[in-house]
């Protein structure tokens, strides 16, 4: 049997939820289709997928906050993201799982709570730009910026949002841990959410949590690098990436080189925060020879064949 | 080098709070000291440590009820299991980093989130008893009980909860994961919160989440029988169980067969939901040939020994 390629799925954290449904049943409905997916695919491949949070932290974050006393302090960001991971990891593992118990199959599978180091020098500290949690008044952001030390903004006319930095990922605390559970078969959920995001402190060089939020495909291609995966596959809605997307000129892309992936970006034909950081991820770990996808769940398959979706080389 | 004997360590939810503070500082306050102790001890064991969620969860299922939304709906107690145990396993992981990194070491060390096998003919299906989540007027908990077909029941005159089943762990879903990351030298925190509560269904023999609670020290020992551990330890407030405990006649245990401990138990001397299960566990464990142990975090350390704490033998 020849060796099975190692390969990163990064999931959008909307590729949990359908229109729009956030109850626990609905999500895991999505999860179902997803492990099914998973679960065939792992027959050829090793498996590390690697999952968004926004939709779910941010209800945690609501609900956390909202129901805040002192009997029952709201957690901060940093482990709301560790919880998202039991929560999304759960669903998953589970999914996978079933899909191989109706195949009267028993494979392993894991979910690992991942944490994330990043530099606490990197620039994002010094701008906070990611809006988390609910919507504030203006009197009740100030407020909590004063007692908590958030940094608040006015969001788009809906409000105030607490905003944190986005830095990025330098290193993946578990790499060792997933990579031993790769190695043994085990397919592995892990770095979800982006990751609980961590730094080294200057002096005793520990890790501390830090309220922020690592963009989950740049996490992803972090962990795909570290583990020595084959593949990095960033996968969400669409089959493609576009240029000129939603335009008469649209134009999926297919087979790009790193430099032309490059070139398309700071031509400023992907959306920031949208499809920009997967093309980025994608390029970057196809810059180490490797192969970088952008894709969604449909395509994933032919994809992973390289005969679907944007394929990223050096 | 002589095999290092393989303990799980199960730790009591309030082993993570000191007089009742139940902010995230605080708790990570007390996990620094825990960390340390499962470090230095990691030289000498294979660790896998198993720790309650009591605290935690409750107050995760307060706020999740608490504000609850359609655009933001409440999880059900199944998955609040899984995020506490990505909270919790967050916050032990890191501080058995700490120490280690403090050291000059880095080790491994994973968190699984894990789901645990009940039987769905558990006769605790049919008489829920464990109150979770918050306090509601009988009204409110008598609407909740009709639309979301929860048993609720009064608390000692607080107020109405609602109460769930503690059903008997069956299997652990992740040993098999759990147990080679033990091999590979990890120290593994697992089964958090006694496990994602998971039955099989009876046609397709999924499984599927359920609303229970499992008895974290139950659910402990069955992963030190599953996975071949030569110890299992309920780490608690008190060095030693009791006989007559709190009365002038109080007398510690400490060292027991099985026989003697199912004596004492059926006597009623142990307090149930507290410290009769700790003895029913290491008793359990105990009758396979092994050592059941119950000792506090201050003699763990003579308590590997055997030279302090209640030792159970067959």
């Amino acid at each position: 049997m020849p060796t099975k390629k190692r390969v990163v799925i990064a999931l959008g954290g909307n590729a949990l939820q359908k229109n729009g449904e956030v109850t626990a049943e609905a999500q895991k409905a999505v999860a179902k289709k997803v492990g099914e997916l998973i679960a065939e695919l792992s027959s050829r491949y090793e498996i590390i997928v690697a999952h968004g949070n926004g939709p779910q932290v941010g209800n945690i974050l609501i609900h956390e906050e909202q129901a805040s006393s002192e009997k029952a302090p709201a957690m901060p960001l940093e482990t709301a993201v560790a919880m998202s991971q039991g929560q999304i990891g759960y669903w998953l593992a589970q999914s996978i799982q079933n899909a191989f118990l109706r195949d009267g199959k028993n494979k392993k599978v894991a979910t690992v709570v991942t944490q994330v180091e990043v530099d606490k020098n990197d620039p994002a500290f010094k701008n906070p730009t990611k809006p988390v949690g609910q919507f504030y008044t203006e009197k009740e952001a100030l407020k909590l910026a004063k007692e908590k030390g958030w940094i608040v903004k006015e969001d788009a006319g809906r409000g105030y949002r607490r905003v944190v930095p986005s830095p990025k990922p330098k290193s993946i605390v578990e790499k060792r841990e997933i990579l031993d559970l790769v190695k043994s078969g085990a397919i592995v959920i892990a770095a979800g959410g982006g990751g609980v995001p961590v730094y080294r402190t200057k002096i005793l060089r520990i890790i501390k949590g830090v309220d922020a939020v690592i963009d989950k495909d740049f996490a992803a291609e972090k962990l795909a690098e570290l583990i020595k995966a084959d593949m990095f596959i960033s996968v969400t809605a669409v089959d493609y990436a576009y240029i000129n997307f939603g335009t008469p000129d649209e134009s999926a892309l297919r087979n790009l080189t790193s430099r032309e992936a490059e070139y398309y970006s700071k031509q400023g034909f992907f959306k920031a925060g949208s499809m920009l950081p997967k093309i980025t991820a994608a390029t970057e770990f196809a810059k180490k020879g490797k192969v970088g996808i952008i894709c969604s769940l449909d395509n994933l398959e032919e994809a992973l064949k390289l005969k679907s979706g944007t394929i990223i080389t050096r």
